[in-house]
């Protein structure tokens, strides 16, 4: 951030009056620019025991297959979001959405959320941003080739789950992945 | 938003090509500007079966009681924002959190997310955001003094829940609220 939304005017790094973060600060029209984490929504939408994935056609990670998921946006509801990217991605409608996993991800100031979900039908398709969209039995998940480690811990604590037919939300830290 | 933070030439409002959403844009850099829901985090701190809460100093709900919370910051895990709040508004420390309510505020494009949480020791004080900070019983919570809505359906969700001493995680849509 280099200029003020409010007025054009350049921005400098000050920690305002009874704050205690260094923040773009207009020293023209005094509006303080916070910067927030975002939240990534998504689902894990099951058919017959069966997991829909998505292979992404648009970077990161191109070529990866990941759980339909993406930006929440401004006046959407978390599984509002949750099942418009599984449209937008898979083409696909979900229902009885449960929460199920948070993750945060402080390096990137991200908290990602994903919902199980029941998959309404065998309608989907690819959507604009996906190469492939396909239903996986646990024994065929892709493991090495996962887009996020946010989709891969959800797809194990969800196969770990089931056995017990008991699924705990849970919230966790994960620290930044170190690709080889 | 009026200009680029970027560039600081005047942005406008257009559909990007492969977007759905009216977004400012800068027709001079091309940069995008998204524009995403906000994170409150807070805690429902308990001690000996009394929770903690907190008499507002500042706007909005001045005067009101509140369950200390605040907005999530870049680079922060939820249950880092919450204790930091819980320290920032109580001067209070808390233990072993435990995630308990979301709700999705789509009409102001927040999160609001409370863990329940141990208080660690009386040793908590007034904040420069509180006007008192007090223990209350479930017999004396000052149910109409309540700052914000969220904070009323934690308490009771947790007063209903701790009868089975069950508490599951609950995510939950609250519509506006009309104060007479």
């Amino acid at each position: 951030m280099k200029f003020c939304s409010q007025c054009g005017k350049p921005v400098d790094q000050r920690i305002p009056e009874g704050d205690n973060r260094l923040r773009y600060v207009c020293g023209h029209c005094d509006t303080i620019h916070y910067q927030n984490p975002n939240i990534v929504a998504g689902c894990l939408p099951v058919w017959q025991g069966k997991v829909l994935l998505c292979r992404r056609a648009i970077e990161p990670r191109l070529g990866y297959w990941t759980l339909p998921a993406g930006f929440m946006e401004n006046g959407e509801t978390l599984q509002q979001a949750a099942c418009r990217e599984t449209d937008e991605e898979a083409c696909a409608r979900v229902s009885n959405l449960e929460l199920y996993t948070l993750f945060d991800l402080p390096h990137i100031s991200q908290v990602h959320v994903f919902f199980r979900a029941e998959l309404a039908d065998l309608d989907f398709a690819v959507g604009p941003e996906s190469l492939e969209v396909q239903l996986f039995d646990e024994s065929a998940i892709p493991w090495s080739e996962l887009a996020f480690p946010t989709v891969g811990h959800t797809l194990k604590y969800f196969f770990a789950d089931r056995v017990q037919q008991h699924f705990p939300v849970r919230n966790e830290y994960l620290p930044p992945l170190r690709r080889s």
